[in-house]
């Protein structure tokens, strides 16, 4: 079932909401349930996919808000970085009423003419696309179509659509069904949240999506500067648009390796009114238990997207990898890795929008057939023991490190619930656990600790 | 049955031990087992207190190391703050090979003579006391005696008592016994761990002493300055000395309470040859059910300890409780409170030092009782799984906010397991878990969400 989780808005937004949503009620198929703004959760009817009721229910989207008050809005955008940035994105602080600096701003992408062209055919009618989706896009349909060209609309449509082709290969295998949560955020934007707990395969399995704008904060901007993107505002504020698919997949087979992967894309202005945009994101495997083949078939399946953009990619993004994904006081990786990367802005943007949809398209690939593999393996208590004292260390660098969390967890109106659905369902913590020498848990220990080539 | 666990120290500290092991090594009761020194797990022969054979098996004090090479030294100290900071404390980088530095700083704390006078009689004799310790104590027993009038040997004697008190208190309810680990730190000073894990009563308890010197670190100085302490360096670089006990017990049975504390006191010499000190320190409860009665119970206690030295300490350090242990992106509280303080350092230091010698001694008073009365209280599955969902907040406090873990995590050469025994031996999870109304969790949600008076 799904069901829509609205967060509260103060008065200015709601009455814009409604003006927008005045504007745009009767856009798509069906009528737009306006009576259920006030509800603190409506729920769509049991069953029924958002939409086949033609679902417009939602407060507002950037597009729409600025359109109510002036003429054509351009998505600015700027970033973060950070695994989780997804969900981090989902929390940037901003103001809504700031949203005719973006109006001002124009802060339209440079995408090269040529290579667009060559691309929007192949990704196809933005209204049949959105029909496969897990909700309505964060964005409104109509905005979408009528900027299908710009590259903001292009991402939004290609997390939305990474989502749902993964939590469809999920719910297959699973037989489960995700939990959908679409939200707003009150400074701008929002997101669809899909949570699957306690399935048959699955212990834990959670897809977001964001799209969320507004005006970075200083302690936003400050993280982002000490990742060396040095970046001037006005009046210390920075005019930005955000955006990505995160997910993380903890399953109840010790066998069955837990999977990460995250692409977001940033835009952002600065005080001189430049702007910049870069994309970031990456796939890597936790294991609890070593198994080569599967860690040959994970970053084989990764190398061969990468292979076809650039020879550099893989063994770069590799490795940036297991440093990313370092447990520093464990002197760990948290898992085998497989790609990362960040302010990634060369050769241009149409060039590395499609390299990270040759990455998003690869995660199903990466990750299904290991699943299914593993699906029916037998395992111990200890086996079982030793995965939730992984997972334990899961929780370490998430809630240690995790650049997107960190930022999430400090930004005030951040969704914390998308956040942490990173977070296991259960993990332990031992003291002074260690291996014995030899056993398959020493092996895996001495692959975390000593970072191995695969391919 | 005791385990020494030593780290591995550098070339020049072994030496440097070995001499200061041949110089002392016959002092006390017994000959210390100098073959012991290059094994990396000596274990002390099963069922032996250390006490009974005469244990001056450490690989070095800071006294011990310094009257090696020149004439007397004094203890130089200065301070962190933070829940944990105890265990953190254990984690302060610094330089062995400095160690001449404190020889020449003369880093004397400026005890007022009068009122340690009334005092010295009522903490007893060195040696007698120390007969009664979970271990031997991080400083040569010798050198205690030495200086037994110095405010660095009376709290490393308390919060040694401290340890030994709540041990046996909590061994005699459990049946269990307590794993002792010795560890040294190779940059200065050492503590002792213990642990015990999947008692019958406690699923995890930790109780930690850790007297740690050296130099703090760049990144500790910025931690320290954060707190409003303004110290200048000699070249960036602070000589200090820091010593506390720490503890975290979380029980099987949901209706027992989780509790923590920690009383830490320190010493920094700054650039110009001053010397600062200060103690820190605090006690908190955090049930999974409210208990109106054990809240009253542990507050009350607490603020009869207050009460002896300041009408003003009780309120101030409850308020100062509630904004420390505060979980900023769940809106929430850790636990219902108790006190907390750092950076104490009037009227003055006796002053301070018997007021925290007051809180240390409440702690049994203060828990022990709401164990033996909820010790057989039914429980049910569900009961169980807000315990651990509850667990998962503790875990996010820890990892997220804890001044004292970040700062050990934060610094190389930690002890890692010293740092996180605070965490629980399991925790939990669940996207969007909130309680219904009306029930008992919703009823300790809501004095997490608003903090209440309890005496």
């Amino acid at each position: 079932m799904a069901t829509i989780v609205f967060y509260s808005v103060n008065k200015t937004a709601r009455i814009a909401t409604r003006r927008c949503l005045t504007l745009h009620s009767k856009w798509l198929a069906g009528d737009s349930p306006l009576s259920s703004i006030h509800s603190p959760t409506p729920t769509f009817l049991p069953g029924a996919r958002w939409f086949s009721r033609g679902c417009s229910v939602r407060f507002m989207s950037h597009g729409t808000a600025g359109r109510a008050s002036a003429g054509r809005i351009r998505r600015g955008a700027l970033a973060l970085s950070g695994a989780a940035a997804v969900t981090a994105a989902a929390a940037v602080a901003g103001l809504l009423a700031n949203a005719n600096h973006f109006q001002s701003a124009e802060m339209a992408t440079k995408v090269p003419q040529a290579a667009e062209e060559t691309e929007t055919e192949e990704e196809g009618d933005i209204l049949e696309r959105c029909r496969g989706f897990m909700a309505s896009p964060v964005t409104d349909v109509r905005v979408l179509q009528e900027r299908k060209d710009e590259m903001s609309t292009r991402m939004e449509m290609l997390i939305m659509e990474t989502q749902a082709d993964f939590c469809k290969a999920l719910e297959k295998v699973d037989g489960g069904k995700f939990k959908v949560d679409q939200w707003q955020r009150k400074e701008g934007g929002g997101g669809i949240s899909c949570v699957m707990q306690d399935g048959k395969v699955f212990e834990k399995a959670g897809v977001n999506v964001s799209v969320v704008f507004g005006h970075l904060t200083e302690e936003a901007a400050k993280q982002m500067r000490s990742r060396g993107k040095v970046l001037k505002g006005k009046d210390g504020k920075l005019p930005f648009c955000a955006m990505g698919v995160s997910s993380v997949i903890h399953p109840k087979n010790p066998h069955i390796p837990t999977v990460h992967f995250n692409y977001r894309y940033f835009e952002i202005e600065e005080e001189d009114g430049s702007k910049q945009w870069w994309f970031g994101g990456g796939t890597d495997l936790t294991p609890v238990y070593i198994n080569k083949e599967d860690a040959f078939h994970f970053h084989n399946t990764l190398k061969e997207a990468c292979d076809k953009h650039h020879p550099q990619y893989y063994p770069d993004f590799k490795k940036w990898c297991d440093r990313y994904f370092h447990i520093k006081h464990r002197g760990e990786t948290r898992g085998i890795g497989g790609i990362f990367f960040d302010d990634l802005d060369s050769p241009n943007q149409e060039g590395v929008f499609q390299f990270v949809k040759s990455c998003a398209r690869t995660v199903v690939p990466c990750y299904l057939p290991i699943v299914y593999k593993h699906l029916n393996d037998n395992f111990t208590d200890e086996e079982k023991d030793w995965q939730q004292v992984r997972r334990g260390r899961y929780v370490e660098f998430n809630l240690v490190y995790d650049r997107g969390v960190k930022f999430g967890l400090a930004t005030p109106g951040s969704r914390i619930e998308s956040i942490l659905m990173s977070l296991p369902l259960t993990a332990r913590w031992e003291y002074m656990h260690e291996p014995a020498k030899g056993t398959q848990e020493a092996e895996m220990l001495d692959v975390l600790r000593n970072p191995k080539e695969w391919v």
